[in-house]
């Protein structure tokens, strides 16, 4: 699959034409102000990780092979040797933006080993070398992205309602998105859907993303409360619900955003097909079942505050504030991988698709 | 049933001591502060009703009850005829606060109709009718809900998990409320229950006055987020649902608060007994199924703005905010009523309610 300069300069995260700063949309501004930032200084990139300006898991890969890449040309040096050793200080920093961001240190150490296998060649070469590496893991993210989107866009129809919940689209990914790929994939070659977008309590993913993606794109997009979705199922509006997933079981049980269990549950009473979209390396087949997966428990004042001052919820009162929730693989009519759409039986579905794929490039993860 | 005095000014509107006054909580400010007015001016009441710091259908009939008797207490008049001229002439401004609140015009006509009957006899006596009147009103609604609340409790057993979706609490009707009443009467007895309330965007009732009323009255509530609901049935926490109801048809469909609809699905997925809790006047038999009842659609400013200035969704985004939804009386356990509880076939069982009511006191609409 060709990926083209265009392709990677639509995407939240990517290099300057003149290929010295990384420029990134600034997430905690949207989506009231779409704000550019251009980055090149080491503190810079440190606290666009941890102050989510950058955020989701493959958008941070991206953002970090970039960072390895624009550091290395501003620093001053003709010795490939001091150019590796000054690029693993500044890795071994800036992994410590959000310690628990898998793909940031994943993305860091691929780029340093490229780096390593670069030994004996001039600096020049040498940073060539790490521009490439890091195009290539932008290039994969979004060749994957197309490919969920290709497989996903071959569920549904030209008008159809679709109805997705919390954001898994390009900003925390590259070009597509996961489940949002299928919808914009489908938007360019002039496929038009009407979308649903449940709002996603409590951090508002669905209003302040994943409303801000589809409206750019120019997709017909309806912002909804998430107790909403009920009646919009019941007045015949969707056809398919599409969800991202943060894991897979290897039964096909899947954790995702908190509500994406009772978007299924009601998806199965209204006989509307529910998917969930992911890479294969969501898929988890040391995790037996969905029973495995300890759900985050954060901090109630997300429920009781509402993002303001101003508590909406009297002080001092409980609250269960679970990240995510399991969806029952028996609640799910497939799940749409870059590597093909599985159906059940999950179990031996996920198996084969492992089995099958152990020649093909694995190295996304 | 005797009403006391003290389960009169445990309401949220209520008689001073000296009977001058109509004491209320003011609602606006819940759930930071706890602000009492004393109100005994005509546009103080105007202003209380119009700008809801008095709310919910039921208080506003008691409230109005009372308007009118403190409004007499305060007119200097030996002159019967000129009281009663008074008191229409302040009923017809008293009614253009909340136009389309049909309790509000019920309970200032029947204090209207009491202070005719009264006619011949002299302004003190005219008093005592009227206040005779208002407090037949509230001990009417006291009455009502707390045998509501008595066929609730019967459900239940101590220990039991109760999920509660938006606000049918004391705050809205009298004392104990309709879906709330078993959880504050199993309270006052000793029956420990666990409750979780839904926060019910986009205006928050739960919230705001949920989880107000029932910490206050020392009740183990956790708030929850709407799409949270399916997690806390899932971990087995829930063992029966309790909702109010606007409007229920003959079949027994009826219509609630939005979410309410969503909730029902979820607990017929986990097995939960699932029960709506309503006067009887909330039944109208002239409307055969939920297919007739009009949802009403709200502006998705609701949505967008998250009740602050800052917006959460980008702007012009389209939303779709409707108020209510109808559940299915398929999913519906049972329906609660202040005259028992009845079951499916619910056609059968409402027909029989009506009819065998027909000789009982129907005052209270």
């Amino acid at each position: 699959m060709e990926i083209k300069a265009k392709d990677r300069a639509a995407c939240s995260v990517h290099l300057s034409d003149d290929e010295k700063d990384i420029v990134i949309i600034d997430q905690r501004a949207l989506p009231n102000e779409e704000v550019y930032l251009r980055i090149r200084d080491h503190k810079e990139m440190y606290r666009a990780i941890a102050t989510l300006a950058v955020r989701g898991a493959p958008a941070i890969g991206i953002f970090a092979g970039y960072c390895v890449y624009v550091l290395s040309v501003h620093f001053d040096t003709d010795d490939p040797g001091k150019l590796c050793a000054y690029l693993k200080e500044q890795g071994d920093y800036l992994i410590f933006a959000r310690p628990t961001a898998v793909n940031l240190g994943w993305a860091i150490k691929r780029m340093l080993a490229a780096a390593d296998r670069a030994d004996g060649t001039d600096v020049n070469r040498l940073r060539a070398r790490l521009k490439d590496e890091a195009v290539a893991i932008h290039d994969e993210d979004i060749a994957m992205c197309r490919r969920i989107a290709e497989y996903g866009l071959s569920l549904i129809r030209p008008g159809d309602g679709i109805l997705t919940h919390c954001n898994a689209g390009p900003l925390a990914t590259s070009r597509y998105g996961t489940a949002l790929g299928p919808i914009l994939l489908g938007k360019e070659r002039g496929i038009d859907l009407k979308v649903y977008a449940d709002e996603t309590r409590p951090l508002l993913q669905g209003a302040r993303l994943t409303s801000y993606e589809l409206l750019r794109a120019g997709v017909d997009v309806t912002l909804i409360c998430d107790n909403m979705a009920s009646l919009v199922m019941r007045n015949g509006w969707v056809q398919a619900c599409f969800v991202g997933c943060d894991r897979i079981a290897a039964n096909g049980d899947f954790a995702n955003k908190i509500g994406t269990c009772g978007v299924a549950i009601l998806a199965k009473h209204y006989g509307i097909p529910f998917y969930t979209l992911g890479p294969v390396s969501t898929i988890d087949m040391d995790c037996p079942t969905g029973e495995e997966i300890a759900i985050e428990l954060r901090d109630g004042d997300e429920i009781r505050k509402m993002w303001y001052e101003k508590p909406m919820a009297p002080a001092g009162v409980a609250c269960y504030n679970p990240a995510f929730d399991v969806t029952d693989h028996e609640l799910v009519t497939a799940i749409v991988t870059d590597r093909g759409i599985v159906y059940p039986p999950f179990d031996k579905g996920l198996k084969e698709l492992f089995e099958n794929g152990k020649d093909q490039d694995r190295s996304f993860f």
